[in-house]
C-alpha cells in the first residue's frame, strides 16, 4: 500500500517535488497538506487530488495530528524545523525534513536521536544521493584500481536566484545560513560522499554577503583540509577539498573533479542530470541533448576515457528515487546501512558548517574542526 | 630576417619549446646557448643546429656578450633571473623570461624599468595568453551584450608532479615561489585577462606543503576580492576569484568559469588545448579528437549553448605565437599596447603572489592587496 503523505509548508520545491513523486499514488500519496494559509493548502490539495481525496489544514499542528499521516515531508524554513520535527516525533509520524536541517549541528543530532529513539524514520530531503547516477559514480569513486585513494574534491554549486522581496533564501531570520545551508549543503553532501565521511581537520569559509546592508550569505568559497593519508611505503599524502556555492551565477554551474592518487574523474552534473534540466518546465535550455552520465576519467597529461554510463531513467528526478527509498525504509523498519551513512554525513555536514559560520564571524580565518580559532592553513 | 636568439639554461621547458618555435629558423633562430655545464650546451647546440650553426658557451655572461645573439630566452630557475636580465640589460639585449619573474613584485618592477628603460623588449613566457584561442575567448569575455560584466572567476591548474630529488619544482632556495608560482602563475593570468587587470582588494591563500619536512608549496587555493561593480539602477556588485593550483594531481586539469552579469562561460583546456595535449609526445592521451576551441556560454538554468570556435592552428602549441609576437616586438620597437598591458598583468601577478604568500605566513588568513593582515573575508 501507498505510503501516506502529509506535507507541511507547500512552496516552491514541494511545487516541483510533487509531480514527479505523486503522480500515480501507487507507492506515495498525498494524504494532507497544511500551510499557515488554509487558501493555498486548499489550493495545493485540490490540484493533487487526481489520485485520491487530500485534505487542508489551516494549521501544521493539525495535520501532525491527522491519523491518516503516516509521514509527513516537511518544507519549512529552516528556523522552526525542529520543533515540528520532534512534534511529529511525538505524534508517531515518519519525516523527511527539507535541508539544512537546523541552524547548529547539536540542533540536529539532538533533533534525530529524538526521532530515531522512537523507532521512526528519518532522512534529509537530499535528492541527488539516491539517483541511480551517483550510485554509479560511487562506485567509480570507490573503485581502488582505477581512482586508487581519493585525495582531493573540488566542486561548484552555482545558481541564478537573485535576491527579491519574497525571496526566502536572503531572509537571515529564517534561512540564517543562505547560500551555505542551501546549496554548499550538495557541495558538502558530496565531498563527504566522496571522502566516505571522514571528519575534516580544518576549515576556511570565505564569504560574499547579499548587500552591505544584508549580511545573508549570497556566496561562499570554502576550503577543508582533512587528515593525510598513510598508505604503505609512501609519505603521508594531503586530503583537501574546497567548493563555491552562491546563489549569485547568471547561469546553473554544478560541476566536480575528485582526484584520486592513480586518476581522476569530472563530471559536470552533480545536483540535477542535464538531461532532467533541459526538461524542466520554464527553463531556457535550449540545449536538450540526453546527457544519462557522462563523465571522463582522467590520467596523467590529459583525458584518457570520456564515459558515458547508461542508468536506468538516468534523466529522471532525484527526487523521485528519494521518496521511494523513505517508502521502503518505513515498509522495512529499522536502520538501514545506507540511511545511517547518510544521517551520519549530515551531522558531518552540519557540524563543517559550524565551522564555516565560526570562521566567517571571524572575518575569513581557518578555524577546527570544532570552530576554533588558532588553525592554520 | 629571423630573429637571433641566445637561450640561456636549457632543459624540459627549452626541449619542449624549442622544436615547436625553431622548426624552420624562418622567424626565430637559435644562435647560440649557454649552460653552466658545458656538454649539455653542446648537446643542445647539436640537436638544434639543422637551420644554421648554434654556439655553445658554458657561462651565462659568455652568451650575454655575444654580439650575434639580439634577444635572450631566460630559462633559468626563479632566483637568479633579475641579475641576468640585468646584465641582458646592460649588454642591450631584449629579453624573454621564463616565469614567476622574480619571488617578489617589487624585484619584477625594479627589472622590467631596467630593461625597459634601455627601450629594450622584455616579456615573460606565457604561452596561452598569445594563442589565438585565447583572442577568440577574450572577445567573448569583452563582449557585453552576450555576457554582461564579468563577476566572477573560478579555475583549476592542476598537475601530475610528483616530488623527486632532481624536480627543481620543490627545491625552495631556487623555486621559492612553488605551485603557486610554476601553475598558479597561469590561474592569476587568466583571472586578470578576465577581469582586465583589476586590482583586487584582498587575498587569502591556503597552502598544502610538499611534505613535514619541505614547506614547498605543492597546491594552494586561493580566494580574490575585488572592489564592488557599480552600473546605473542596481545595488553594487561583488566581484570574486578563486582558483587551485597544484603539483598533486594524478591527471592535468585546466578548467575555468567566468560568470558574467547575463550569462557565464566554461571551458575546460585554458593552458594547452587539449588537442596540443593530445599529440605532444610521451603523453598518454588516448582520445585524440581535436577540440579547437570549444566552451559552453550558459543563462539561466544550463547550458544554452555549446560553441566550437575553430580559429586558425587552433591545436598549435602556444609558444610559437609567443615567440612570433616578440619577434614583431622587436621589428617594431616601442611599447605596443598588448604588451604593456601583459606587463602589467605580470606586476598585478607578482602583488598578488606577494599578499598570498603573506597569507600563508600568517596561516592562511585573509590580507589587503598590500599583506596587511586584518582583512576580512
Amino acid at each position: 500500500m501507498a505510503l501516506q503523505w502529509g506535507i507541511i509548508a507547500p512552496g516552491g520545491i514541494v511545487e516541483e517535488v510533487s509531480p514527479f513523486v505523486f503522480y500515480d499514488g501507487g507507492v506515495n500519496a498525498i494524504r494532507a497538506v497544511a500551510s499557515r494559509n488554509l487558501d493555498k493548502a486548499k489550493a495545493f490539495a485540490e490540484k493533487f487530488s487526481t489520485h485520491g481525496p487530500v485534505k487542508a489544514y489551516g494549521s501544521y499542528e493539525e495535520l501532525i495530528a491527522d491519523p491518516d499521516v503516516q509521514a509527513v515531508y516537511l518544507a519549512t524554513p529552516t528556523i522552526p524545523r525542529k520543533i515540528l520535527v520532534e512534534k511529529c516525533a511525538a505524534a508517531g509520524k515518519h519525516v523527511l525534513a527539507e535541508k539544512p536541517l537546523c541552524p547548529t549541528a547539536n540542533e540536529v543530532e539532538e533533533m534525530i536521536q529524538k526521532i530515531k529513539g522512537k523507532g521512526l524514520q528519518f532522512l534529509d530531503a537530499t535528492h541527488f544521493v539516491h539517483h541511480p547516477r551517483t550510485h554509479a559514480i560511487t562506485q567509480v569513486l570507490r573503485d581502488q584500481s582505477l581512482l586508487g585513494h581519493v585525495t582531493d574534491v573540488t566542486s561548484s554549486f552555482i545558481a541564478n536566484l537573485p535576491e527579491t522581496p519574497t525571496q526566502i533564501r536572503f531572509m537571515v531570520d529564517q534561512e540564517p545560513l543562505g547560500a551555505l545551508g542551501d546549496l554548499g549543503w550538495y557541495n558538502l553532501k558530496l565531498t563527504f560522499l566522496a571522502f566516505d565521511n571522514l571528519q575534516p581537520e580544518s576549515v576556511v569559509a570565505l564569504t560574499t554577503p547579499a548587500s552591505p546592508t544584508n549580511p545573508a550569505i549570497m556566496s561562499m568559497t570554502v576550503v577543508l583540509k582533512f587528515p593525510d593519508l598513510h598508505v604503505p611505503n609512501s609519505k603521508p599524502i594531503p586530503r583537501t577539498a574546497r567548493f563555491v556555492c552562491g546563489f549569485n551565477g547568471s547561469s546553473l554551474v554544478q560541476s566536480v573533479v575528485v582526484q584520486g592518487t592513480k586518476a581522476a574523474v569530472e563530471w559536470s552534473d552533480f545536483v540535477h542530470p542535464w538531461s532532467y534540466v533541459a526538461r524542466r518546465k520554464n527553463t531556457r535550455v535550449l540545449d536538450t541533448k540526453t546527457y544519462p552520465l557522462e563523465y571522463k576519467i582522467c590520467k596523467r597529461a590529459g583525458h584518457v576515457n570520456a564515459q558515458v554510463v547508461t542508468v536506468e531513467n538516468a534523466d529522471a528526478a532525484g527526487v523521485d528515487y528519494l521518496f521511494r527509498r523513505f517508502k521502503r525504509a518505513v515498509d522495512e523498519g529499522g536502520s538501514a546501512p545506507d540511511i545511517t551513512s547518510m544521517l551520519q554525513a549530515d551531522v558531518l555536514v552540519h557540524r563543517t558548517i559550524d565551522a564555516c559560520i565560526e570562521s566567517r564571524e571571524l572575518g575569513g580565518v581557518p578555524v577546527d574542526f570544532k570552530g576554533k580559532s588558532g588553525a592554520r592553513m
